[in-house]
């Protein structure tokens, strides 16, 4: 939560010696400190108008509308034009929300996930929940995300080929005598950066391995 | 990794005790009886020819460019459309990748995140990226997510006010003898449901809370 600027947590039933643990821990953020404790789910989200349930649908068939986490974002952009207050319901690591927790729930939000293996860890599920709402609900708090630069490219060679030529480059300047000793690792570094930096296509790096493998040679014949 | 479709594990250098450990764990997804282990970054992702890390900014000055994590599934889908092969690469949790590690990667990818909160659980981390290429990146792997559906609709009234609203109908149902004992529980929670199926605006629920008082009043005084 407090890595995408969430700032409210209600805690219900909290098992009171791990919640004063968390609550008392070193370094544990401000919203754990200012998050309160009821005894119920419906106290909990009073204030609420749109309460959103979480967790895997496997083994039950839901009694109310289920919507893939992606469209979320949607759903809560509407839901705050509307000025309205959002919950979203989290259940207990073990068994998840019971049958009467949904029934205070509008909607069932479901994490897309591998059939073979649904079943997310909590801590894993509230990150990649409040993830979604943070870059794509400008409202959440976090700064608009940028898109992606014009100067971002793909590549088109293996890293083992651009091994194979790095290391080609680093023995043509060591014969050449171009970097002293003390150096080597700085340049090993930066060629390592540079031709990453290049994103050759598998053409002009097979041309450019050519290349200095000749001049490797050429430079010990000489 | 296994919740959102993911294969190829390597491991690079493991404190061995931990790693067999995480193994042969009972449960183990099948991911991790079939990961590779190597002594080197390097090793690892020879065929790759898109190197992607991952950390957060606070503390460096990346020495290659720096996209978000949502521009990430455009800059995959790119890749894969070059027939490329595109490692994500992670570091511990202590202390995340070197500027060794980071010397083997095309791009530096950043979760957004809160400046206040930016550093994230590696676990935690690795699922935010994974569930961002798994639902934007058609060739990763889930199937394809459906967007909002057009019957969700948003909610006005808060939590509170339905939970009145849920009691009051109740109270008429039990002073007009219309449901027996027995079935209390029951009815409780399918008027719960459906008052939240009903998604009513404010002015709405106002008149039915205001309809339901005047009935009660009506069936106690007859």
């Amino acid at each position: 939560m407090a890595n995408f600027g969430f700032a409210n947590l209600v805690v219900v039933a909290p098992y009171a010696p791990h919640w004063r643990e968390a609550r008392s821990a070193v370094g544990a953020p401000g919203l754990l400190q200012s998050a309160t404790e009821t005894t119920s789910l419906s106290e909990a989200i009073q204030r609420c108008t749109l309460v959103v349930g979480t967790g895997t649908l496997t083994h039950r068939k839901p009694e109310q509308p289920v919507i893939s986490l992606p469209s979320l974002p949607e759903l809560a952009r509407r839901e705050l034009a509307n000025n309205g207050r959002i919950a979203l319901v989290f259940g207990p690591e073990k068994h998840g929300l019971t049958r009467e927790d949904l029934s205070y729930c509008h909607h069932l939000v479901e994490i897309p996930t591998d059939a073979n293996q649904p079943s997310m860890n909590l801590g894993q599920a509230v990150a990649v929940c409040l993830y979604e709402l943070a870059v794509r609900v400008p409202e959440a708090g976090l700064d608009q995300v940028p898109s992606l630069p014009e100067h971002i490219r793909t590549s088109e060679t293996t890293a083992g080929n651009l091994d194979i030529l790095a290391g080609l480059v680093e023995d043509v300047m060591t014969e050449a005598e171009y970097s002293p000793h003390n150096m080597q690792a700085a340049t090993r570094h930066n060629i390592r950066l540079m031709l990453r930096r290049l994103h050759m296509n598998s053409a002009d790096s097979r041309r450019v391995l050519g290349l200095f493998r000749r001049i490797l040679r050429r430079i010990r014949l000489s």
